[in-house]
């Protein structure tokens, strides 16, 4: 598989992934690749495209199978092959969000520990995910071969954390701190930066409103 | 100002921002276009690309003025002329998080009211923003000329809302929920689903290693 794929296309790859279980959760089993790109206002030339990249899909008038496209799209997401196990750093606000939230498991991704240095924090319990200290992230990590972390520290103590991590063997990052991370070669992050999704928005109304 | 811009070019630009929020934190006054690529891990002509869509900043030799690119970058996302005024519907855990986040005001939005259908969080007050009943949408999104919403409802209501929110006037969703929004022409949606930006990680980390 490609590793070049841009980061747009692989974006799309999980707005498909969402709207194909919406489709299959309401009972559809064919959808067209005009269908799919209406969802995510895109052309369906585009849909076609960003599948092709990864092999033959889908017959000339009848469209893509939902269930096996389904299949397919996790496969390529890597997440139909295993559960990934997912540490998040910083037990504040976003860290209880995530935790109480109970869709990733059935996406692929268990959210296996939580750390924070903050002494009232270390002990607790937040669905169902316990509150570790820092000092037992390195142990964690290798012990259940983590790979992924969701980095919800403040932005002061984002780069020192993320360095921290990857020196734990964490290969992906999810950063919802404020600012950009300085993360070694061969480490992936994404950014949700929930400002940046306001700006997306704030830039369409403004630019449509010279 | 040109309207087809991509989005990923307007997520560079605040990708871009944030960077230069952060030079500017530590007193740096200029900043090159490879620097700034640097950061996001972008080569420097797509910096500059990315800028010249808007005009022309920075001199050969010099690079970029730090203060001043902020400024173009506000202008032209639109946060530098105005205080966005946002809603968030639905007071659960995300809506908590966002809440107790001091962030947004400072880089141009303002949290001004939550609403929920729930009698037991209705009336509440989180992070000195008043949770109210649904009813009460259209009114205070009218009265304040309230343009943006954050959708941080269940997967099932999440259409039915954003419709609602449309009709009010709303003409910019950020969405939480976990799944894909039908919303009118010109309204615009930036989807915020994590198990998303998991997936752009797992992909990465899978397609490395085939």
């Amino acid at each position: 598989m490609d590793h070049n794929i841009p980061d747009p296309s692989v974006r799309r790859l999980s707005a498909y992934l969402r709207q194909l279980e919406r489709l299959a959760g309401e009972g559809t089993r064919h959808v067209s690749s005009r269908q799919l790109a209406g969802y995510i206002k895109a052309g369906d030339a585009q849909v076609r495209r960003d599948l092709a990249l990864f092999g033959q899909f889908g017959r000339r008038g009848v469209g893509y199978e939902v269930d096996d496209l389904i299949n397919v799209l996790r496969t390529i997401l890597g997440t139909r092959q295993r559960q990934w196990p997912v540490v998040v750093v910083g037990a504040g606000e976003i860290c209880h969000a995530l935790l109480t939230y109970r869709g990733f498991r059935q996406r692929g991704f268990d959210v296996v520990a939580a750390f924070d240095i903050d002494p009232k924090k270390i002990g607790r319990t937040i669905g169902g995910v316990d509150v570790l200290p820092m000092e037992d992230c390195a142990p964690v990590i290798q012990r259940l071969e983590v790979r992924l972390a969701i980095l919800a520290v403040p932005a002061d103590a984002a780069d020192e954390t993320a360095r921290r991590l990857c020196e734990c063997g964490i290969e992906g990052i999810l950063n919802f701190a404020t600012t950009g991370l300085e993360v070694p070669e061969g480490v992936f992050v994404s950014e949700a930066d929930i400002t940046s999704h306001l700006e997306q928005l704030s830039f369409r109304l403004t630019s449509h409103r010279p």
